[in-house]
Parts: structure tokens; C-alpha cells; sequence
């Protein structure tokens, strides 16, 4: 990501911040460590060149972008709660909860997700009926009870029982599935996509879910807290899903690989569809994970 | 309320909760808890009357209804958390988070607040940009750090400071004030209200937020866990914010009744306002809420 955008970025999550003179100070604390320490932005990134691309002004791109990332960090502020992951490091500093107390930080992630709804509501709001239906749904199935919300849930019971490689990778991707689904699909609505569109698109969310899961997956079992700025080597100790646990290395690399072949297709076929220039910017998400999971890869050759 | 529209809200608090086949079946019970065992339905009952007097079907008047009480049960879930009041009793019945434990508690909370999201916007679906911008705002100030989450936060840290009763009462209504605001506003919204009639609605949705946290504190110190079905006598263990703890019981009847002459003077400038005809069913709410005031009252009688 360029220097200049990824400083637009953070300025902007700043600027969109839950905010007002009258907040209670411990959540107006917790809230600004959670926005002024930003992750990688790779979606927030990509969702501000995907609006742009269909039209929309800067505003409206980085208004989505900080959306997402909200969405995003309210979900990552609950899972390192106590009852939950039990985490202790984020972002290369002391979890929210750790700072703040576990009643600020889950208001502070109710905060984040209520500043996002009204940014995609800002966002969408000049749209026609049919794409602001579209939009809605999209956030119902991926925030909710099948979406972010139930793979959470589904995480937290996988210690229960005895599961299959195939269960976990559907449980995995479930959650970051869902992160891609509301990264590709919110800005992508905004050019009203065909059907054999939109089904390519739906199958490259659910590609790029699962890329991304094996790379945190990799890093989980790989790399150093240090390295990573979160704690590392938890789903072994949580008893969670993690695909390097249950498939072993070169399965998983040869699984990585087949991904990136079926999302190479993928997008063949959305670049033959009508309006192939529509969507020439998914090269670009396309470029970024396979740079992530290489250096995921990378971080375990570096450790050996 | 008639037994008819109790029937309707209940069945449509089933129908439109999150569900679907691939559910987590923890939080599959602890949502059908949830939406299977509603409180008063003062609120919902408000808002289908609204809905239907400025025009809209039987659902979109359900569906509204029942987005605002899952936004509010969402926060009584998160309230009743160990790290917040620590309750056991809601409802009649084990707090979520005593049946189903406190992860499956939180995501059973963001899994309603999403679906009530999803709710307003299908509700307001046709309505004009400026309307759905307005609702878009009358979320993000009712919801966000500004209204029910920012009025936990002061709740939570009202034990740490000393406090003026006009700090109370400002602190008490903040959360009250926000529910009202959201069912009160959320409807008048479709009527397109002008300028005088909004500040009357604003100032109607400050005085019953008064009169609903007074009729509650009320409750809190004179009745019974048992009549209530919630712990009560938790202000004063909690070091939480209860006018009659500051003002005494004398004095906080007196505020009651200059409340009522005030609601009844907000009523009358919008009777006055070129569409009288638009705002018959807010007398409806104020009589509700007189009632439920006097059953507060009575609650002292019955214990004294």
C-alpha cells in the first residue's frame, strides 16, 4: 500500500471515530487506542479503491473503508475477552480489556459497530432501493448469526467435539469468509453486477476467505508473538481449528496453492463477463494475499 | 395493551430473530430464550401504533417494533454481565449469561442488534435520502457513545466520583432518554415532522426518558425481586445512580408530577401544530406511562 493512502487511512478512522465532548473518559481512552492503532488496512485499503473505481468520491471510499475496518476491530476487541480467546496482546500492545476493563472494551466494540452501520447507511444512502436491500442483507448475513457473530460461536463450541479436516475448514473460513464477503461484495454492489458476476464474486470471497485463514493458521503454529504483535500458538492451547494442526505442512501449502488457482480462474471469468474493466482492482486483493501468505511462509523458514 | 397486539408482537419477535439451519446450537437457545420471553412490550406497542397512523402495513409496523426491542434487550444482556451489574435475575428467569455463559451472552447480543439494524433499514426502505439520513443520525446519536452505550459508560462510572442530583438525573435519562428517543422519533420520522413539532418530539422524549427512569428507580428501591422478576435493590449495592437514594422519596413524587405537566404541555403544542391529526397516539404513550408510574407508586404501598 502506498505511503500516502495508508496515512489517509488512519487519518480518516480517526476523523470517523466514535467521538463527542460528553463521552465517559475510560471509553473515550479505550476508543482512541483502538483507532489511532490501526492493523495492515488490507481491506480498508481495498475497499477504498474498489469505490473509487465505481465512481464514488474519496469521501465515500474511505467512509466504507473505515466501516469495514470498524466492523472488523469491534469483532477482534470481543474475541480477546476472557470468556472468549483470553488474549493478551493485539496490535503489539496490552489487549483493550487488559487496558481498560472488559465492560469498557465491550462498549467500546458496541461503539465501533454502531459508527459502522451509520457510515455504510451514509455511504449507500444516494443508492437506488434494490442495491440499499442488497446492502442491508449483505450486513445481516455477514455480521450475524451465520456470519461473524455464529462463527464465533461455532469457534468457542469447536473444543467440544471431535471434528473433520473439511468441518474445519468451513468453521475457519466462516468468519473471515464473512470479513471478505462485506470487503468485496458492500463496495461491488455499487456497480449492480449480473448474476455469473456475482457468482464469481461470491466465489472469490469464499477463496480469499479461506487464503487468509490458512495464513493465520500458518502464523498461529509458525511465528513468534513478537513477530506478529498478537499472541501466537493459541489454537493449540484453546483447542481451536487450525488447518496446519489437522492436515500437517506440505497439505497445507498444496491446499494454499489450489486456492490461488481457483482464484485465478475466478477472476478469468469475471474479466470475460460484459464489463470486464469493472472489476480489473480484484487483481490487486488478489496480489496482496498472495504477498501475505508468502510471507507467512516465509516467517516459518525464518523460525526453522 | 389489547391481548391481540400481544399475541402479534410475540409471534413477530420469533419470526423476524436471527435463525437459520446452520445456527451454533448455543446460541440458537439462547436467542430463542431471548425473543420467546419478552418484557412489557411498552415500547414495541408504541411503535406499531406509530408506524400504522402515519401510513405504513402491519409489518413494516412489526418489523419496527421489533428492531427496537432487540436493540433494547441487546442491552439489557450486556448490562446484566458480570463486568457490569453482575445480575442474576431477568425476566423471571437466570440472566443469558447464568444459562448460556458470558460468550454465548455477547453473541447472542450483537446477533439481535444486527438483526435490528437490518430491520429499520428494510423498514424505511422506500422512504426519501433525507429521511433515511435522518434515521441514519437518529441511530448513530441513540445507540453510539452519545446514548446507550455512552450512558453505561457514565453509569458504570458513576461509584468512582460524587455526584449532584442534576448530575443523576442527567446520567439516569441518558440511557432511557436514548430508547425513547429511537421509539418515539424512529416513527415520527416517516410524518416528515417540521421544525416546532420536532422540538416538541425531542423535549416528549427527554421528559418520559425522566419518567420512566424515575418510575424505575422507584421500583428498584421499594419493590421486591420477586414482583418484578429482575434483582432489584441494585442501585445502592452497585453505587449506581437512583434519584430517590438522592432526593428522597417526597421529592421525587414532586418531580414525577412537574414531569407529566410537562409532557402534557409538549402534547399540546403539537396538537397545535398545523397537523394536529399527525400526533393523537403519543397520548396513548403518556397514558401508558402515567399508569406504570402509579403502579410504581402502588408498589410502595403494597411493601410499606
Amino acid at each position: 500500500m502506498s505511503q500516502h493512502l495508508r496515512q489517509r487511512l488512519a487519518a480518516a478512522l480517526l476523523e470517523y471515530a466514535p467521538r463527542g465532548a460528553a463521552i465517559e473518559p475510560h471509553l473515550q481512552a479505550a476508543l482512541h487506542q483502538v483507532v489511532a492503532n490501526p492493523g495492515k488496512l488490507i481491506r480498508a485499503q481495498f475497499v477504498t479503491t474498489a469505490v473509487r473505481h465505481h465512481g464514488l468520491p474519496a469521501a465515500a471510499s474511505l467512509k466504507l473503508a473505515c466501516a469495514i475496518e470498524y466492523f472488523h476491530t469491534a469483532s477482534l476487541i470481543l474475541d480477546d475477552l476472557p470468556c472468549m480467546d483470553d488474549a493478551s496482546l493485539r496490535r503489539g500492545m496490552p489487549c483493550i480489556h487488559r487496558q481498560h476493563g472488559e465492560a469498557t472494551a465491550i462498549l467500546a466494540s458496541l461503539a465501533l459497530i454502531n459508527r459502522a452501520y451509520a457510515l455504510v447507511g451514509e455511504t449507500f444512502v444516494r443508492s437506488p432501493a434494490r442495491v440499499r436491500l442488497e446492502v442491508n442483507a449483505c450486513l445481516d448475513r455477514c455480521l450475524g448469526v451465520l456470519g461473524l457473530v455464529g462463527g464465533q460461536a461455532w469457534d468457542l463450541a469447536f473444543a467440544r467435539t471431535e471434528r473433520t479436516p473439511r468441518d474445519i475448514s468451513r468453521i475457519a473460513a466462516q468468519k473471515t469468509g464473512a470479513l471478505f464477503e462485506l470487503t468485496i461484495l458492500l463496495p461491488a454492489l455499487l456497480a449492480r453486477p449480473i448474476q455469473a458476476e456475482r457468482r464469481a464474486l461470491h466465489s472469490l470471497c469464499v477463496y480469499w476467505g479461506q487464503i487468509f485463514q490458512v495464513a493465520d493458521d500458518l502464523r498461529d503454529v509458525i511465528s513468534s508473538s513478537h513477530a506478529e504483535g498478537k499472541d501466537t500458538h493459541r489454537d493449540a492451547t484453546l483447542q481451536r481449528p487450525n488447518l496446519v494442526h489437522s492436515l500437517g505442512l506440505p497439505h497445507t501449502r498444496a491446499r494454499l496453492a489450489r486456492l490461488h488457482r481457483q482464484v485465478a480462474r475466478a477472476l478469468s471469468t469475471l474479466n470475460a463477463a460484459p464489463h470486464p474493466l469493472r472489476w480489473t482492482y480484484l487483481q490487486n486483493m488478489a496480489d496482496a494475499l498472495a504477498t501475505a501468505t508468502a510471507l507467512a511462509d516465509r516467517a516459518d523458514t525464518a523460525a526453522a
